[in-house]
């Protein structure tokens, strides 16, 4: 078994599996093999195209869920790499390989410091294990959390094992992410010749003033724990060729990323106001990817960011910046948070990982689960 | 010589003549038959792939050129013709068939009023007729005009035998026509992660306030002669499809009518302006297609005018809107004026002028060339 207290063969076990998202390429086989070796029931859960793994050790309280995932994105051109992005080989000692830090690195260290602890911890143990993270994300975290649920399976806290180090590790603890939504507007005019504006409505106007109006002033400027939200207009595509034409429509896409100080619903109503003010006909269509969320530090936050300042030395920043990630999910179970690696190499070419690193973020993730296995109370 | 003081026989074997721009088909054969019997000498003018011809008669003052052109717009879908529109069947009164209005009828007519005065004129006639006048305009008029100016024709005054009734016949000639520039920006950002726009410059969001500047207040009231000038942004094109990405460029094409208080260049360096307060990296194409004109009235106007509500009893309106003409090339060397039929089927299905209107543009025709020819002086 001792092995199993070195993340390094892990992770390479696990690069090894061409698990580019949705693919599993074998990633789940090894992670139930280290698991059923610590104790851990396995339940393996296929939903649509993508395999998921849920594994649980104990019934006692309380209850701490590891989430992370084993699908990768792709490697981009393997001739720009050192080393085979598929290999997991070891370079001036780095574990290369795509995944070695999103999140393969982070979950063979979780599973490292489970083995070098003693397997008699109060409470429960569990890993919720995804291979839809890095794609539209329908048939992973979502599902597994409802199948948990519906199983008894809920915990009271969660750890997402997302490579949150900026510089070293320990600095960062995410405990929320800024919503995005992405929207589609289009205004609607009356196509005329150009010579004769006055017999037409030329929707690029309305939809200049529109955007305008949405892109005059920030959104906000920031809240307790989270940046100012941002609007960023990506695209307006009218795709009128003809210059004595004046078009029937034209359209504008925009990405928001939010703070808890929005929500799509109220930044839809934003958006419409706007189309409202300038009267202009319009579709509108919002996509949200996720919420915000926020978890208000309290004894779990507490506790795992003391953990960390003990492990690594370093005082740890409570960040909420970022894309989004699985954690929006979850927050509607459990109060959760990420802590994990040291990301600089994320989705670059030759992705990588210091052995030195992962074997500080095994004891690091070791301190993690003994302190919260040993909390009285989770808020 | 009877039938050629009938416009109707010629507009029909013009019409026949296939002669969509850039084509001949035998227009010009057509004309020169028709001028020759009256007298003219004909230059046939070939520049490029484009038939033109150039028919003086006389040698006296003043020099009164007729401009026209015998190419034409393409009919469109056939079908919905009620007569072959290269066929200049009579229907109901109606001479059917492309250019009917736009402007075989026009040049007919002209040859006709030609043909029923006296043959001793005090002056000089003209004809330029070009077949590049619904295409580029490259090889037509402008090519003539150098030509007869090298070879001694430039005329004192210039009729321009363009359809300009609105209603009725005579209700307007046009003494100028607005200005038309296209001109297409980029502007350059910073390409990032919607996410991070602070590490981006987003093009999008400067091109929105370079548009909102030059839209945002009407370029100028009118002028004496001329209704407001216009401008239009036609389309805005970016054609970044991912909305995670905030993209490096992005481009608008505008379309700018202008009086006589802008030129190209004055509404160029505007352009720039608004690029430059909004501190866009930018890149600038300007294409004038005309600049505007006015041929102020003086004696020529005048007697246009008088001759014109003599002839029709209608008052003309001095007018000046509508698109371009091959009268912005003309107005470089003498005063010009634009005076036709009916233009309300002109570029349209079902093309025609009535019979009854042919004779009455002739006998309208008729007493302009007498009087424009009497003139003791042009201004």
């Amino acid at each position: 078994m001792r092995a199993v207290r070195d993340p390094v063969p892990l992770l390479q076990a696990l690069i090894r599996c061409r698990s580019v998202t949705p693919a599993d390429d074998g990633a789940m086989a090894v992670l139930e093999t280290a698991l059923a070796a610590l104790g851990f029931t396995c339940a393996r859960l296929r939903f649509g195209e993508v395999e998921n793994l849920f594994a649980r050790r104990g019934t006692g309280s309380p209850h701490l869920c590891f989430a992370g995932h084993t699908d990768v994105v792709p490697a981009g051109d393997a001739a720009q790499w050192l080393a085979d992005p598929f290999s997991g080989e070891i370079r001036d000692g780095l574990v290369m390989g795509r995944g070695a830090t999103d999140m393969k690195g982070g979950i063979a260290a979780w599973i490292a410091a489970i083995a070098s602890l003693p397997p008699d911890l109060p409470g429960t143990l569990s890993l919720l294990i995804t291979g839809d993270e890095e794609g539209p994300a329908l048939d992973g975290t979502v599902k597994v959390l409802d199948w948990m649920a519906a199983h008894g399976h809920t915990p009271d806290m969660c750890v997402v094992g997302e490579p949150t180090g900026k510089a070293v590790l320990g600095d960062t603890i995410k405990i929320g992410r800024r919503g995005s939504l992405n929207a589609m507007i289009v205004v609607h005019g009356v196509q005329g010749h150009s010579a004769y504006p006055q017999r037409a409505d030329n929707p690029v106007h309305r939809l200049i003033r529109v955007l305008g109006r949405l892109t005059a002033a920030p959104l906000d400027a920031g809240s307790q724990w989270f940046e100012p939200s941002t609007l960023q207009v990506t695209s307006i595509d009218v795709g009128n060729a003809a210059t004595n034409v004046i078009p029937a429509s034209a359209m504008a896409r925009l990405n928001i990323r939010f703070n808890d100080l929005h929500s799509s619903a109220s930044l839809a109503a934003r958006i419409r106001d706007a189309l409202e003010q300038e009267g202009a006909r319009h579709e509108l269509e919002v996509n949200c990817s996720g919420e915000s969320f926020l978890t208000q530090p309290g004894s779990f936050v507490e506790v795992l960011a003391r953990a960390t300042r003990e492990a690594t030395g370093v005082e740890p920043t409570l960040d909420t910046g970022g894309g989004t990630s699985d954690a929006r999910f979850i927050t509607h179970f459990c109060p959760v948070a990420e802590l994990g690696a040291v990301g600089t190499t994320m989705h670059k070419v030759n992705e990588a990982t210091p052995v030195e690193e992962l074997h500080r973020l095994r004891d690091l993730y070791a301190r993690v689960i003994h302190s919260l296995q040993h909390m009285e109370s989770v808020s």
